[in-house]
């Protein structure tokens, strides 16, 4: 991995990151890699679909449900395995092959918060 | 706050976020708000300063030192109190009044991990 080029203050400002908190998750029907997951933004965002390819690491999604992450809401809506996936799940790629780690937050941040 | 428009994933891809460990933390001198940084991205970036307006919130900055957090290595440098801050340090605001909570990851994920 190398360094990309600098970006301005203005373009990471485009991004709307936010601490969601996930209600369910599931396998996706037919497919060997996505989780769906159901995601409760607060009231910016409410409830959203966003799919992520994590589950070949995560077999059990429901390790997921009760628990708050970093999501990236405003990313354009993507058609993956017939599902709409409406934003993004970030997690760390360590590049040890270790299962990528979900940038969970403290439970007592409330959803909707603001990552920045 | 309000929604933000879409963005690509052309636009997100842009972004570098990367895992540092912060291996100095002090004031800034002669600034109320500052808080300078001096982070470990691993071998793509080496080490860098960033600073951080969080000062207030956390009065003693030797807090951080020793944690791993997530970081935007790639953001323009800017000049702040005379001092080029390379990059952001992401933090969580509640909205609550609450410190803003940083993005801490777990120690044993490697500095210079990829955040995506």
């Amino acid at each position: 991995m190398a360094n990309k080029p600098h970006i301005s203050i203005e373009e990471f400002a485009k991004l709307d990151m936010r601490v969601g908190l996930v209600v369910d998750a599931c396998p996706v029907p037919d497919s060997k890699k996505l989780i769906k997951l159901s995601v409760d933004l607060g009231s910016d965002y409410e409830q959203v679909t966003i799919l992520t390819g994590l589950l070949v690491f995560y077999p059990d999604p429901t390790v997921f449900i009760g628990k708050k992450y970093v999501f990236l809401p405003n990313l354009a809506p993507r058609m993956m395995a017939g599902i709409e996936s409406q934003g993004m799940f970030f997690a760390i790629d360590s590049g040890t092959g270790d299962p990528p780690a979900p940038l969970e937050v403290a439970t007592h941040i409330p959803v909707g918060a603001v990552v920045g």
